[in-house]
This record gives structure tokens, sequence and C-alpha cells, in this order.
């Protein structure tokens, strides 16, 4: 068995579960969060709770997954992206606790370009591509291609 | 009193002060900043002297604040905010020492989203919204909502 | 001789070179790049092997270089700055190590503002200025100040 490769200034917190064959880079902080096999967690990277990713995803580094993504393998996370799951943050939801997650589901082997923010809420296609810096507030079926802020379909498979 | 909870990685560098209840996470720098109560500093975040945060805000992971910013109290920084404090940022200007700062106040109660950028010398209301990705340019008046590249009005209170 | 000040926390890998000079923040991770003198590497950044940095440039915090790009002397990176060497990135070709490295070419002077995105295969040119956000997919002249996603030309020398 492939055991986990994890760099001594990488932090695992509890709840972590690590597939076989999973490579964490340094300066990493997972808690909580389930990371399929062969995937690799580069550089500066934040995974929270409840987090799932399938088999063999990259999540280059400086990027962040918040609770309630889901990716499904395969998925190519670029460098710098973020993920978010309240579509009004405020620090009186947070400390009130009252603000609502929308989750955001990840299609295998989609491709997410670096500097991009996928807003909470919006399911992502299989093969999907999307374009570095976009911002993505919509769905984007299997196979599109979309880029821009906000991002729109530059084509379809 | 309600202790300061820091992160056995994170450097709290000369000047800093941290008010009663603050908590800061993994692998964040901070110098010369003051934070005020009840702030939550989130992991891989900086932030430069002089900066001074109100009481309870929220700034989230991968974010950095620059010499010049003040925040007042209940602002939320999403993840991977820039501050920009140097509007004509250069190597020259940087090794003379002749570039000039432009300080950014953030009012009580914004709301600044994951992956946004603000420019050196702008001021954004109390209560105003700035979305996900924007590059924000110009002022933001109280409680208007602003996106987009660069950053344009969608909504005014 | 000005000895290279690497603060304990950087991670200086295999086959770096560091210049006379050069100051290495916090949290930095370099490896297999050169590194000319008297740079500034700044918190959270990461360089990949076969960079080449020129003398004095300054690379701020939460900025990431991919292989395949140099910069020569004088350029400045803002905050949260990313490289892209591949312009179709996904996990099969990452798998099967069959993708396609674009270099980048920075030239001498230029700067390149906080939150933006350099797409693989660009060279921007020499006195170049890149706005803060700015996605670049194409090259830029020298002397040009490009801004916005995709980068438009604001300004020719």
């Amino acid at each position: 068995m492939n055991q986990p490769q994890v760099h001594a200034t990488a932090l695992i917190g509890n709840g972590v579960t690590l597939g076989t064959g999973v490579r964490v880079n340094a300066f990493v902080n997972l808690y909580g969060c389930q990371v399929g096999d062969d995937c690799m967690i580069g550089t500066f990277v934040e995974i929270q709770s409840d987090v799932k990713l399938g088999a063999r995803c990259r999540i280059q580094s400086h990027s962040f997954i918040c609770s309630g993504v889901t990716l499904e393998e395969e998925v190519f996370v670029g460098h710098g992206v973020m993920f978010i799951n309240d579509r009004h943050p405020s620090v009186q939801g947070a400390l009130r606790r009252n603000w609502t997650l929308s989750p955001v589901l990840v299609g295998a082997g989609a491709s997410i370009g670096s500097g991009a923010v996928i807003m909470g809420g919006v399911t992502i296609g299989k093969g999907a591509v999307i374009g570095a810096g976009a911002v993505v507030c919509k769905d984007v079926p299997d196979g599109a291609t979309v880029a821009g802020v906000p991002a729109r379909t530059l084509a379809r498979s």
C-alpha cells in the first residue's frame, strides 16, 4: 500500500482521512475533510470540514476549499482558487450562526484555472473548463468552457 | 478576561496588540498592527504595520492587509482579498523610498467578497458589500453593493 | 559580502541559488530556482524549479511563480499574483506528463499589480504596467499599461 506523504510542516487536523498515495505539501491546513486516493495538495492550501475530494484531484498552491464543496475524481484546481459557501457573508451572520451554507459540486475531470472564484451554490459540470481569473456565479454545464467576471460561456461541448 | 488564542505556528512580531478574545490561526504573519477585541484572523494572513482592526472583524484565509488600512468594527474580509496602498508600485519607488502611501478606510459592517482587490486611496462605506473578485478603484458609498473589474455599483441602500 | 537573510520558517529546497543581499521572508517555499542579487521574496510565496529572477526583483506576499517564468531585473510582482505555464491544465495531462510548458518572460522594470494572473506563453515588455486584478492573456508591449479581464491596453509609452 502506498502511504500518504505529508510534509513535516503540514497540519492534519481532526477528522481528516487521507487515501492511499496522497501527497500533502508544505504549509497546508486540513481539517475534517476526506481526501481521495492519489490526490495532490499543494503548498499554502486550506481545506475545511466536510469537503470531499475524489481520487486523483490536484489542488494547486494557495487555494482554499470551504465546507460544503465536493469535488468528483480528477478535478484540477489551479493556483489561488477561492471557493465560497455563503452568498451573503457578514460578521453578524457569522456571530449569530444564522447564515446558510450553499454547497458546490464540481464534476469529474473539470479544470479550474488559477485565480478563479467559485460562488456558493453552483454546480460545475463534468469536464468543464473554468478560465483563469473567472468569477463563477451560476452553473456550468458538462463540458462547457467559461471565463470572465462574471463568467460567461465561451464554448459548449 | 478572554485571552487571545494564537496558533503555535503564527508569527506575532514587534508592536502587535491583540485585544481580548482574539483568535489567530495557523501560518499567520502579523507585525506592528492593532487587532481589536474578538477579531478572527484566518490561516495564511499577513497584516502589516500601522493597520488597525476594529472589534469583531473577521479576516478570512489567504488575505493581505497592508500598512495604511483601517477597518472599523465588524468588517468581514473574505478569502484571498488583497489590499493595496501604492497606486504606482515599482522597484525603483521601493528602493528610493519615494512612493506615496494611499490609505484605505473600510466602514463598520462592510463585507468584502473573496478574491477582491482594494486599490489604495479608496474609502468603503459602512455596510457596503464588495462582490467576490471585484477590483475596487474608487470610493463605495455607505450601504452600496459593487462588483466587477473595475467594480461598478449594482445597488444603493 | 552581503549574506542572504532567510527567515527560519522558509524552505529552501534543492538547487536554489540566492544572490547576495537577498531577503526571504516567513513561510516561503523555493526549489530549483535562481534568485538574483538583492531580491526580496515576501511571505507565503512559492517559486518553482527553473525560474530565474534578475537582480532587485520584489516578489510580494502570496504570489506564485511557476517553472518557465523568467523575470529580468527590477520587476515588481504585487501580492497574490499567479503565473501560469500550462494553457490547458488537467489532471490527465499532469498524470500522463504530456502537457506543454508555455514560458513567460517579464522585462526589466515591469510592475505587476496585486491579484493579477499571467497566462502561460506571454511576454510582458520592459517597463510595462499590469493593473491590479488583470488577467493577461497576450503579449504586452514595452512600456504599455494594461488592465481588466481579459487585460486590454490602457496606454502605450
